[in-house]
Formats: structure tokens, sequence, C-alpha cells
């Protein structure tokens, strides 16, 4: 992997531009150079984007003002094609699955079923998932990156849906790294200041607890589903992008991060934390919320544009 | 204009999401709404980079270790598909014209001939075009922006080579903005530090003259063909896009920010004073001092994006 990055960084001194010039797109082809085991990498093409979705107890805390119901809504809306990520997809070019681990309704038309449970139990109280009820969702996790990479993708962007998940993410993000609940829980959807209070105090006693497998019993479904999506990923040597501050930390714990590319910096506290300990730089700063895997998406451009300059530029020599 | 921008907030405030959750991504759909005057905003789409190309007398001054010839060898590699900018078009998907504007030799294989004298004369010594001259450039950019939304595109994207121009544009930012030499004045390709306190002189002593017609006393031919190619984008209701300082600089000429998107923050340090005198903040920061259109065509997915949000995108009430 070290020997396929130095051949790129080698290779980006010899093409027809001053030295560095192509600035953090130069640092992009090396990383996937090094994730691919080769110089030039292969083209990130085709792309495929999975969105995994969850229901969370916590919910139950008031911890945001949106009903629980929405996680179906939008899972729906993506599977049908009009929800964020399905547009943007179509806009960059990379097919959608969206998979229901643990919807708390039926799972919606169009979406596959891996659910392990509908919806977690609630984190404030007790354990969110059973070590087992945990493995189970990292594992459809695996399947759907091995799926998705057996069925010829080159690149994997992870997503998620669950209201109320920014909250076990955060939980997740100070377990993992030991900063204090206030420094990585955010507004999350947009939250007022007695809900982001609420939120604060909810990590913080979960936390305080000090479980001692923090994916289970801080986690949620999708978080754990996304860590075994970013592990496949990296042991198959495919980059696997990861999104806003839910898969940052399903990151985190999966512990592999020279596989992973960040897409952007989330307006989520708990993002710049995670990407820190990660050592990762984001691509992107768009203020950008939304999650689904929109973020990851919207930086797919650039890494085919950074492994595109490493097969086809012309050389100094050359010109 | 203001109607439509105005009409893509209020679309992206019913989209299904919650409101302003992707960010810096539907203040610029409302941007391409305001530009085209109607929401949703086309897509930007067929994407055409026209890049100018030109030479520059203050080059003798040693303001560049790069030797001149350089110039016409990037057009050429550019125009024969193997340049950054060709490898980055085809990544993204534009069309690519390169104009020999002032190129000091024969214009290269490939390269569209609007020669309007081949070079400029050094700006540290006398105006660098004369009034006629600066005119004719102007023109040559305007007559391939109109060339270009004749022939269908539906976004233009600034680009130029010129080596030794980021002295040039300098001069320009310094004179538009009143900012100190020092100030806007960088490393260009990469410049050493001699050749960056002899950079500062010129530009400083060349300001200091202040000319009543600084595009023309200060600036190159290829950056006054960006003046009218921006100027003619938007007259048409095309958006277009900016790319590094030269392309800053021209736009500060230009006077039509509300037509222009920033790509990206170049790293040369005109960048940012000609973005903030120009009120328009870059949508990438990736280190980029390539030119040639490099950092617009990176940006282009992002505008893609922007408008495909705005008529794909499910409402909250079809969900």
């Amino acid at each position: 992997m070290a020997d396929a990055a130095a051949a790129a960084r080698e290779r980006h001194a010899r093409l027809a531009k001053p030295p560095g010039s192509l600035g953090r797109l130069e640092e992009l082809g090396a990383r996937l150079a090094g994730i691919a085991g080769t110089c030039p990498p292969p083209r990130p093409d085709p792309a495929a984007l999975v969105v995994f979705a969850g229901d969370h107890g916590v919910h139950a805390r008031g911890v945001t003002p949106w009903p629980q119901s929405i996680t179906a809504s939008v899972a729906a809306a993506i599977a049908g094609g009009g929800g964020g990520a399905a547009v943007l997809a179509r806009s960059v070019g990379a097919s959608v699955e969206v998979v229901d681990v643990g919807i708390a309704g039926p799972t919606p038309a169009g979406v596959l079923d891996r659910k392990v449970r509908p919806g977690t139990r609630d984190l404030a109280a007790e354990p969110a998932m059973t070590g087992g009820e945990c493995r189970a969702a990292v594992e459809v996790g695996a399947e759907r990156a091995a799926a998705a990479v057996a069925a010829g993708a080159r690149v994997l962007l992870c997503g998620e849906v669950g209201i109320a998940n920014t909250t076990p993410s955060a939980a997740v993000i100070a377990a993992v790294t030991g900063r204090p609940a206030a420094e990585v829980t955010g507004r999350g959807s947009g939250v007022d200041d007695p809900t982001l209070a609420r939120k604060i105090a909810v990590v913080e006693a979960a936390v305080a607890r000090r479980p001692a497998d923090a994916l289970a019993a801080l986690g949620g479904l999708e978080l754990a589903a996304l860590v075994g999506f970013v592990r496949e990923g990296a042991r198959l040597g495919v980059p696997v992008v990861l999104d806003g501050v839910i898969t940052l930390a399903a990151a985190l714990v999966a512990g592999v991060p020279d596989g992973c590319v960040a897409s952007h910096l989330p307006v989520e506290p708990g993002g710049r934390v995670a990407l820190d300990a990660l050592g990762l730089e984001p691509l992107l700063d768009l203020d950008l919320r939304l999650g689904e895997g929109t973020g990851a998406l919207l930086a797919l451009p650039l890494l085919r544009a950074a492994a595109d300059v490493l097969r086809d530029m012309a050389t100094l020599d050359e010109l």
C-alpha cells in the first residue's frame, strides 16, 4: 500500500504542472493508490452508496423534534428516487441501496429487509443493543459491502437514516475519544437550546456508565451496520467514502482509517472530533447536516478526478 | 433574478429534509436560480471550459523560473487531451476550447488562433497593452462566450495559461482593491524567496504609476479576454464559474459578481483579497494553484447537484 502511494507521489512530481499545484487532489490520488495497492489507482467507478436505516429507543427522551416515523418515510423516499441521496446519486452517477437494519415499523417498499430488531432500546436507560444484536447488525453491513463489490463497485459510499441518531453517534464518539459530551453533541437536524441540553445530558449519563462494549451500549443498528460496511470495504481494498457524523462515529469503531476517505466536515461538532481521532482531513466543507450519504456523493467526483489525473495526465517529459 | 433566488430558498424550505441541512448547496442552488431567472434553474449542462493563453513581457524580469515557451506547450497539451484541464474536463463532463489570445510564438496545433499580439509588453517598464489591444482581447473573450452559449453551453468555465501571469493578476488586484503589493502577490507556481521579492517590487512599482486603465497597463491578454468572457456570460444569463487568481482578477474588472460562481480558494494570496472584494465565497479549498480552469472543473459537479436537488427532490408534503 505504501509503495503504491509513494509511486503516485513520484508520478505527480513528473506530471505536466508545477509540483504540488493540484494540492489536495494529489494527496487524494496517493491515498486511492495506497488503498488499491496500484498506481495509477483504478477509477472509483461504479460507485455504490448503501444507506442503512434504523430507529432509536432514545427518541423517547425528546432529543429531536422529528417523529420517529420519518425514518421509514425518508428511507422510502430514497428508495423511491425522490430522497436527497437518490437525487444526488443520479447527479454524480452512483447506485443506491437502502437497507432496513432496524426501522421501528414495517420495512418500506423498495428497501432491503435486513432488520435485526425494530429500533434499539433507550440508551439512556439500558444498553441500546445486546452484543448479539450488535454483531448481527455489523454482519449486515459487511454483507452489503461484499455484495456491492461482488456486483462490480469500485468505491463504497456510506449513508444512514435514523431519526435521533446524532445522539448515539455523539455518545459513541465521546466514549471512544474520551471527550466531554458537551463538546461532541450538537443540534443535529436543528434542535433548540432545551433539546440540545437534554441531548447533552443523555449522552453524558450514558457515557458515564462506561460500558465495556460502547457500540452495543450506545450505538444504533445503522451505526453498527456501518462499522461492518467500513471494515469489509477496507478489507476488500475498495475506498470507503465516509459521510456525516454518524458514519464518522462508525469509522472510529471500525478502526481502519487508511481505507477511508473523509468527504466533508459535518456541522455537528462530533464530526471534527472524530475526524481528528481518525487522522482524516475532509475534502469538502459545505455546512452539510443531512446525512443519507449526501456528502459522500458530493465528494465522489473529486475521487474520480484524482484517479483520472494519475492515469491520463501528460508528463513534463512528454510536453 | 432576486425573485427566482427567493423562490429557490422557499422551495428548499419545503424539500424533504431539515431546513438548511444541505448548507451551501442550497445557497448555490439559489444563486443558479437567480442567474437563470427561473426556479428550478436549468441544469448547468452542457458545460464549456474556455482556456485563454497569453504571454507576458514581464517574464523578462525574472518573476518565474519557468521558460516562457511553457505557455505554448501547456496550451498544446490541453488541446491535445493530456493537459490537466483536459483530463479533468473529461472526468467531470465538460468541453474544452483553448484560445491563443497572446502566445509569444506560433499558435499551437489544436488551439484557436485569436492572437491579438505575441505577448504583452513589460508592465514593469510601460503599459502592457495599448487601449486598443486590450479592447481587442476583451472582445475575443466575449466572442468565445457567445459562441459557447450559441453552441448550447448552459454553464461557462474560466481558464487560462500564461507563464508569469500571477504577476499581472497581482498588479490588477492591487490596483483595483488598493491593497499593498506584498499582500496580494504570492509564489505562483512555487517561486523562491528572492523571486518573490522581485515579483512584489515589480507589482509595487507598476501599481504606483497609478495607470488610468489598470487592465491595459497591468494586465495580460488572457486576463483581458477573461474580462470579456465573464461579462458576456453574465449578460447572457449563463453562470460563469471562476477559477484561480487570474480569473478572479478578471472578474474584479468585469464587475458582474452576481453572474459568477467562485469555485475554489486559490493558494495565491490575491485570491482571497479578490474574492472578498467580489463578495464571493468559494465552494472548494483544495490548495490548488494550477489554473487552466482545473478548480472550476472540480466544482462543476456541485453546480449540477445544486440544480438537480431543486428540480428533483421530493417535498415534505410528498413524504
